[in-house]
């Protein structure tokens, strides 16, 4: 009945995760190495715990406030799920029934909904520039309250999908990869494909394709970024991710041909977004009130996304990956030509043939935010993982 | 202080509910008669024990999921209160706020909102061949994603609504009338009238007579549906309630006429709701999203309604019942003359003579609800009962 | 490790808090001295237990229904925070997804979503004469629930803010202030200034200066209500003011001049309003549906405050107040000249130096809320203090 976590707390005792404690969690390359692996290392045992009903509950009680600036299922209900396999109960920020719009600053927020929170999960990933620097601001706000005395504790930040980066989607893929593989150490040397893809719609965050290639270059892959003309990532994390994969002896490439990038790649992750200059510009457009600008730029953008409708991962596409069975990666939802609109991302056959590992991906997501607030609130996480074996409280009575 | 539930083991004792464990809950008339007799059982030892402030947490962490698409207050609050009770937090998948209408697809919600859900509760009642439907497209997801390893679960389906029934509202109903008439073994003979009756408002769901006939007709009582012509409901709930009738001795029969279904009655269910025939049309007409049809319906059922306003639970068709003292019943919100309209289901006195059992009756819904979690999430449900009141945790330190 | 709560188990057991067991928290008036000072030793107990990570659940499991008819951030967390603190889980009754709307009665409503609720906190302060007076109408429909058998336990209302007092918002302000100056003891003599402040926007709630001046006079401190002529507050509690300071050794005495208010004052609270008079015209065209008496109304209001934009928390009036240092009180969001908006309630340099203190002031409101749950909750809240100290349960793991 025991889970066997021994291996991943062998694994944690070889890791430095000295600085884990009371840390955030904004951006997978603003964390070492060891501090990644430890992520993933929770992330399996705290899955092989709940999956052996053994509760993980580390909270009698605590709030988890969750902050969405976007519309979300499954980073919602992900946020929801680790909050609550720990013992946190969510609290929604709901922006609409709060006070914020009344003039009230974000230091004064971010005090006012932490007396009681240990975690704080933001999604804010629509403008250029301004995602990322609102959390910080908000950890700043709370580290300066619990500096002041106004605070007993220092709620954890956990990004939710920022303009730069979405770690915890680009952590549950990369887990998924590792379980599919096999091990992280299988990955060496594995051609990986972040496509753009054709949608109907625009304006899909940057922070997907950032997240991969910032994180997927890490681990001595080969990482080819794909997208027509125009459509380039952020350029400050084309520079991470060319740093890392000359540190790990993989590489990154990037490439206007959709066929290069998939031919003989081991894993695709196609899907689509919005061309970098242009979310800049509608982040201008918006900060400026000009809503005249904001639609022609949709009309404009639209017109530039349908001159790249070959930008699909069809069966034909498919079949230049390495034996014709690369791992097909989606954060989901994906647009599915036929299903879920007439021309898209993905072929609906395709998208069949790989649904329970697309599902499968997605189910990391829980863990992976579980897992950080787990680093974050423990000084010993090894300890407390050995407590929750040898205490092996059911998590449900059967 | 320990709670008697002694005689409600004894009593699962003697009922075959090995389908129970891992089961959903879509209609009454799909569970067998002691299934039945267990939810109720269950529900009678729950609130013995919470009456007595026992504890009755089975669950240390884990989420109840509730899908409404349809307003409601007490249904709402009646699965939140039945996932507290047993240690579930609750988690809303408000449409609104999650990327569905992004064009996902069913399969694809159901599993990414179940990755650590226990209980999945919908109210689906609006569009006739849809509602259910929906229910069993979501419980077919989440079986095929606990077969294809993406759930290592499989979160119960509790149905809190749906176009052909609403077993949680006429299990509630029943358990008060068991309550009322001291055991289900005084019902046989019993004469229930269930009811059309004026509303002002149209559209209301048939899922609530459908969901009475096709229970009470289980206990070899009388039922009478009466309304007026044109008001049918389904006609394959109809033959349900045939089938059941003939079966446990009691009877069922219509009418057009209220007095007569009134006449000696025992129990009475006096409630608008629309014809089925015109919710087909509607649901069609929303299909093709025909609004200027859907206007032009509602304005003829609104001006149909108002040919019979007669139909209603007045203090004269109130001293037609057996000893003019039948037990009145009502899912609520009923509409009351005077008092939240002009004219409407029933007269304000009448009302207000009913209103302590009426809110009794709305009180077993939590009940009903936790009891459908606990049989379906328990090997052995007597050993957990004699296990709570065993451990005789408090529910709260006084 | 473990917090001495000693010296607030004694406080409480020199007081006569016989009544507060079951009891509901409306009007601070309405409490005696010794029940007021309960709740300020619970409150300040709890923050230790809190502080030390010792756990102060007292529910297993059981509810906490919210229900706001306002905007709110600090509130709403606040009310969560207390639930959370004590084992309730928070349920939001939200009146726009619920059936309210349809007809239902306040009596049926009120049981209907009280049969697992502990707690019931209603936010209701935008109309005068209505919201104190539908809480009434809540609390006492669940007692009489209770009494008819429909209920097993009666819900404890916490008024969250209604048109008369603003409790949990006082008792903060003053939690605060005791402590800012060392003890209840040393606020004798001292000079509170509470005052009409500008603000840009209108119609803010009268129930925080009246929340402030019902009980502040309380504590024999010299309690300056300040306004412009026509800003007056109700005049119930203004009489409720004066009997206060009467009975306590202080005094309460009103002004036209800010200034007046300012000079050698320990506290000020300068808070912008709208007059009373304006509060109850505007309910009365509500009532009638004459909204364009409404927007008349507003208008004239808005130019009524633009004629006293002399009224602000400015450096130079703080000057004025005892060493320049008084202890500057809102219960925020303030509007900040230069910052929230261009003239406002108060300097952006003073609001500045007040920060952390004012933040400290909006942390006891969870604690308070909680504290009023608690002492209505524990027959002997004394020994359940020891309890929690001696049980010594972590609240996290660390």
């Amino acid at each position: 009945m025991a889970a066997d976590i021994t291996k991943y707390i062998e694994q944690l005792n070889q890791l430095d995760i000295s600085n884990m404690y009371t840390s955030d969690f904004f951006l997978t390359w603003e964390k070492s190495d060891d501090e990644i692996a430890a992520v993933f290392a929770v992330a399996d045992a705290l899955r092989e715990l709940r999956e052996n009903n053994i509760s993980t509950k580390i909270f009698d009680s605590g709030l988890g406030i969750s902050l969405f600036r976007d519309n979300s299922t499954r980073t919602r209900f992900s946020f929801a799920s680790a909050c609550n396999l720990l013992g946190l109960e969510v609290q929604d920020l709901d922006e609409g029934k709060s006070q914020i719009a009344h003039g009230e600053t974000v230091r004064e927020t971010a005090n006012m909904i932490s007396f009681m929170a240990d975690i704080i999960g933001i999604r804010d990933d629509m403008y250029i520039g301004k995602g990322n620097a609102y959390m910080h601001q908000v950890t700043e706000a709370v580290r300066e309250g619990y500096k002041d005395g106004v605070l007993d504790h220092i709620p954890t930040l956990v990004n939710l999908q920022c303009d730069i980066d979405h770690p915890t989607q680009a952590m549950a893929d990369l887990l998924h990869v590792i379980h599919e593989f096999g091990g992280v150490e299988n990955l060496k040397g594995k051609k990986v494909a972040m496509s753009w893809a054709y949608s109907p719609s625009y304006g899909k965050p940057l922070s997907v394709p950032q997240g991969v290639i910032g994180l997927f270059t890490r681990l001595g892959m080969d990482v080819v970024l794909a997208h027509p003309e125009g459509y380039d990532v952020m350029s400050d994390v084309e520079e991470v991710a060319r740093k890392n994969a000359e540190k790990s002896g993989g590489s990154f490439t990037k490439t206007n041909s959709m066929e290069e990038a998939f031919k003989d790649a081991d894993i695709v992750y196609p899907k689509s977004w919005a061309p970098f200059a242009a979310m800049e510009k509608r982040t201008e457009l918006y900060g400026n009130g000009d809503m005249d600008g904001v639609a022609a730029l949709e009309k404009e953008l639209l017109a530039q996304n349908a001159e790249h409708k070959d930008w699909a991962c069809t069966e034909e596409m498919m079949k230049l990956t390495k034996d014709g069975k690369a791992l097909y990666l989606h954060c989901l939802p994906a647009d599915i030509s036929g299903v879920s609109c007439e021309e898209g991302e993905v072929d609906g056959s395709v998208f069949d043939r790989y649904r329970a590992p697309l599902y499968k991906e997605a189910s990391f997501k829980p863990y992976i935010i579980a897992a950080m607030i787990f680093l974050s609130k423990q000084k010993n996480p090894q300890k407390t993982l050995q407590d929750l074996v040898d205490a092996a409280k059911p998590r449900k009575v059967e």
